[in-house]
């Protein structure tokens, strides 16, 4: 103990840190820069805060550890961090599923292709001008700048490198020029490097493109975690922690930025291209996540009558976002959001995949930790968005986990449970594709009843072969369904499937409410686009067979990657793009499902499989 | 001495500072905060910056000091600031005139009468929104940008404090509209305060003019010397510090920084306008001026081929220049430079004389630190630069000075010599209209030769009345002449009268390459315009008698006042002015008179009276 604090050692990461003693073991893993997964942002209900205790006392479980530990754990020295508040010097191991550091297994950056003209907002292009005379003694930027007819201004943040760059270069240099703006210049022809990135910034996950935008082609794609996650795995606690904590509202902004800094960093790293290079940015997020990105209070959003701060497209410098990772001169352009939780995301998937131009009926589905739908039908875009729930992204799943080593993303039953584990590993836990195949292979087997409880297994069929009649095993008071009975138990619980039924009713619901709206019945749709990372690796007859979609052909379900950032990366490549995605609010109908009158009736006609 | 360390302290400010032992006294005074007027920049060669020893060791004078202090003086204690360097605590008390704190006695920040459009680049607009419901829950930002035909952006940095401040105004809030940018917002109707600031860096003075948006008035002017003046007094001095110095050119900058911060700040104190309701900002000054606000390297200007880093307009917010007097929203314009020694100060000049427009050919002559020139002949502009010289401004004068309190500003010579002092106190030196009155006097009676010589009493003419004779003394190889004998001798030197004829010799030589360059004869010149603050002091008769002028008739040379801050208003005041300075230089022949073949056969044939 130093000066009155305690330290706090974490492993396996062996990180510091020095705390008031009463601290919680959370908040001092926050300090230390470990990051924890702890969806229910740290009130002690999700359970996933997991440590053992390896040097120091052990203690009594709380009552909130007694709910997800068992006496066993205790006994072993396992706790939640939200829960302990030490007193004394302490090391733990952190035991948790972290929140993802590496590029996420299956959560592929996948772009669909692109079709656009390119037609970047940066224009580079390299000059040879003749050296000053004293009968030729124009000033160096003038001499640039007759050369640039789009150019109406310089940047006053690059005035002050003229001289000595302009003789350097010996008056070979090349022009940046974003938009109306001269924004850099640089020695001698470099042309050819012009980089641009494109983030999707969603609540869980963010990914990253990197585009070179003299060719119009991606370079390099990365994702990592929303560091945001520590305080809560949805949009609604990220919210609730600005309203509950001073300078709540400030670190999330941090949080944000740090992460799309770590997307950067790793774009780069893979690509080898310098960051001076980079001079855009087009950025795409549900609304509250736009909100945090530029420090804006979302609580507008949270609650009646549900007004955002802005949905228009905003840009500036990066430095006005505080990224470190870029140079001040590189720009960005959020695109606008459409409504409270309608956001930009998509917009991007709209402009990804057409949806404004497709011939017939379609809807596109963006299946995330929010689910966001949208219906072409008739000339009109109709949206509305459900609190899908981190369900389907692992989060409230008493197992769940991100798609990353471990996690069980497949399951096939037939006289046993087959699993697919990320990584070919040892199942440590079960992520949202595995969540709605373990339940929709319950349904087809007839284990689950209409409502979703889990059968006794004598009340289970007849044919259910024994081995797996055997995996139903008491829980509490209703059952639970082992998938994995290795190293660590990895079972489905009641409260999963029920956090399953309210996810995908809610989706179903909310196509029925546009379907309605556009009079439009299922049958009539050309097919269903199902966006997403997470979208992408579902399983179309899973997501049948647990009754999210509206039964049309099984073959008219079509996977089209992640949509958003497909959007995003559009937006970089083609000023045309961003202008249609400035304009597409203005043309989009948009039903806000909490005040819609039939809505909550659909919702629990869709609840049942 | 602590840690080191000495103290100096300054009298009368009473300003201590602890420096290394060694340190001159006059680095010591800038650290101090404590301005003294070097004109010379610390080299020793002007001999202004005097203070007397109080308490401490006296010491030998240098030869430096023995050159310009006699040895009365330093017995009494007497010393140059920037020839000390005490090795323990010493106290003194400044005694040299001042760099000025105060507005400056007699240079006036005049305004000519303003001809324009009020247009101003700023629009503010009260709206009474709606307040939000479900059914209309429009952004808030969109709600407001919605009535904005003329804004297409709303500046990054100003959506954070949306949230609240709609919401606390009750939707009832006034738009900033600069350009085409939103670029503030306010609670309540507060459109009649718009208010913005025009500024005129002059090498020697930096004056201001606070302006009345809404109504196109000026509510305020002041006006403080350049701080930059501590590393000399001519452009050339200051762009010789930035070569010489480490950090010299970051130094300059943040000196003009704080220099118009002091302006704002009276200004501001003046009219009691908030200074968050000043929205724009536009600035003139001469091309080295412009270069060190910008932190832009001026050597290029400096040597041949004479070439700027930029002349063309830039623009940007406040905060890109240092300005910390000013909200970070306020945006700048500093108007183009032509050329290397012909700054947006004759932009200025050209705009509020409309030099452009009138009929006839005019001169315009800009007289301060440099000598600007601008000839209106045929439908063409014509402009040159002289080094006129600091003559006029009082530096490089024996006991020049500027037009403060104490400062001969007027001489009549008839039975005696007649003073006429800033403040009627007890004369302490010249400035510069009392300096080119005394010489024209002395012209006029025949006391000098046509060389400039001062004749010996014995070879003036007879009638010259004995009392004036008797002023004339010896002083070094020739004479000097006395024109205040009281407390303190105020004589002038033949060096002085040197300095008046290179700068007179240089003006009167520019004028004529440009009547030569347009075939034109000084009686077709409807009139010359008398411009800068300095200018507008001079008498035109003195003028003509000491010949800077060619001859015309004594009724035909007009004082403009400030014209060069007055075309910096009204650039302020009409975007429609602003353009035409824009697109001027490239309407302006500009003559650059060092690299010109008859220049200076014209400049030895103009020295002599």
């Amino acid at each position: 103990m130093t000066h009155g604090k305690i330290m706090i050692t974490f492993l396996p990461a062996r990180a510091k840190i020095g705390v008031i003693p009463g601290t919680t073991l959370l908040e001092a893993a926050k300090q230390a820069g470990v990051r924890i997964n702890a969806d229910c942002g740290g009130t002690g209900s999700c359970g996933k805060c997991r440590a053992k205790i390896i040097d120091g006392p052990v203690g009594d479980a709380t009552e909130t550890e007694k709910i997800h530990l068992t006496t066993e754990e205790n006994k072993q020295g396992l706790c939640l961090m939200c829960q302990r508040r030490p007193e004394q010097d302490i090391t733990v191991e952190v035991v948790t599923a972290s929140a993802g550091t590496g590029d996420s297994g299956t959560e592929k950056a996948t772009i669909i292709s692109l079709d656009l003209e390119l037609k970047p907002a940066v224009i580079k292009r390299f000059h040879i001008l003749e050296p000053p005379t004293v009968q030729n003694n124009t000033a160096d930027l003038d001499r640039l700048m007759q050369r640039l007819p789009d150019a109406a201004d310089a940047d006053v943040r690059l005035v002050g490198g003229v001289p000595d760059l302009f003789r350097d270069a010996q008056y070979r240099v090349t022009s940046v020029v974003y938009n109306n703006l001269l924004i850099a210049f640089e020695k001698g022809n470099t042309t050819a490097e012009n980089y641009g990135i494109a983030v999707d910034i969603g609540t869980t996950s963010v990914a990253g493109y990197l585009a070179n935008l003299a060719e119009g082609k991606i370079v390099a794609a990365a994702s990592t975690a929303n560091r945001q996650g520590m305080h809560g795995a949805d949009v609604i606690s990220r919210v609730t922690y600005t309203m509950e904590h001073d300078g709540g509202l400030s670190e999330m902004q941090k949080l944000a930025a740090q992460t799309i800094d770590e997307v950067v960093g790793r774009l780069l790293y893979k690509s080898g291209v310098a960051r001076d290079n980079v001079y855009s940015m087009t950025l795409i997020g549900n609304t509250v996540m736009s909100h945090l990105l530029l420090g804006v209070s979302p609580v507008g959003v949270a609650s009646a009558p549900f007004v955002p701060a802005f949905a228009r497209s905003i840009n500036g410098t990066v430095e006005a976002l505080g990224l470190k990772s870029l140079p001040g001169y590189t720009r960005f352009t959020l695109l606008p959001n459409i409504a409270g939780y309608v956001g930009s995301d998509t917009v991007g998937v709209i402009l990804a995949t057409k949806l404004d131009k497709l011939p017939g009926n379609w809807l596109a589905v963006d299946v995330g930790t929010n689910g966001e739908i949208v219906l072409a039908a008739g000339g009109r875009l109709l949206t509305c968005s459900t609190a899908a729930g981190p369900a389907f992204e692992g989060a409230r799943i008493s197992q769940g986990m991100r798609a990353e080593t471990g996690a069980i993303e497949e399951v096939n039953i037939n006289d046993d449970v087959y699993c697919k584990v990320v990584g070919d590993a040892e199942p440590a836990g079960i992520c949202g594709s595995g969540l709605v195949d373990a339940v929709s292979e319950l349904v087809r087997l007839e284990v689950l009843e209409h409502n979703g409880r889990i059968k006794k297994p004598e009340d289970c069929p007849d044919n259910l072969p024994v081995k797996v009649k055997e995996r139903i095993r008491p829980a509490g008071r209703g059952y639970k369904f082992v998938l994995a009975a290795g190293a660590r138990e990895v079972a489905i619980t009641q409260k999963d499937i029920s956090e399953l039924q309210l996810a995908k009713g809610a989706i179903r619901a909310g196509i029925q409410v546009l379907l309605d709206e556009a009079k439009i019945d299922p049958v009539d749709l050309e097919g269903i686009l199902l966006a997403g990372a997470f979208g992408s690796n579902l399983r179309p007859a899973s997501i049948q067979q647990i009754g999210m979609f509206p039964g049309i052909e099984l073959s008219r379900i079509k996977a089209v990657g992640n949509a958003a950032g497909t959007g995003a990366v559009m937006a970089l490549l083609s000023r045309d793009q961003l202008e249609l995605a400035k304009n597409l609010p203005g043309r989009v109908e948009h039903i806000e499902l909490s005040v819609h009158q039939g809505f909550q009736q659909l919702f629990i006609d869709s609840l049942g499989f």
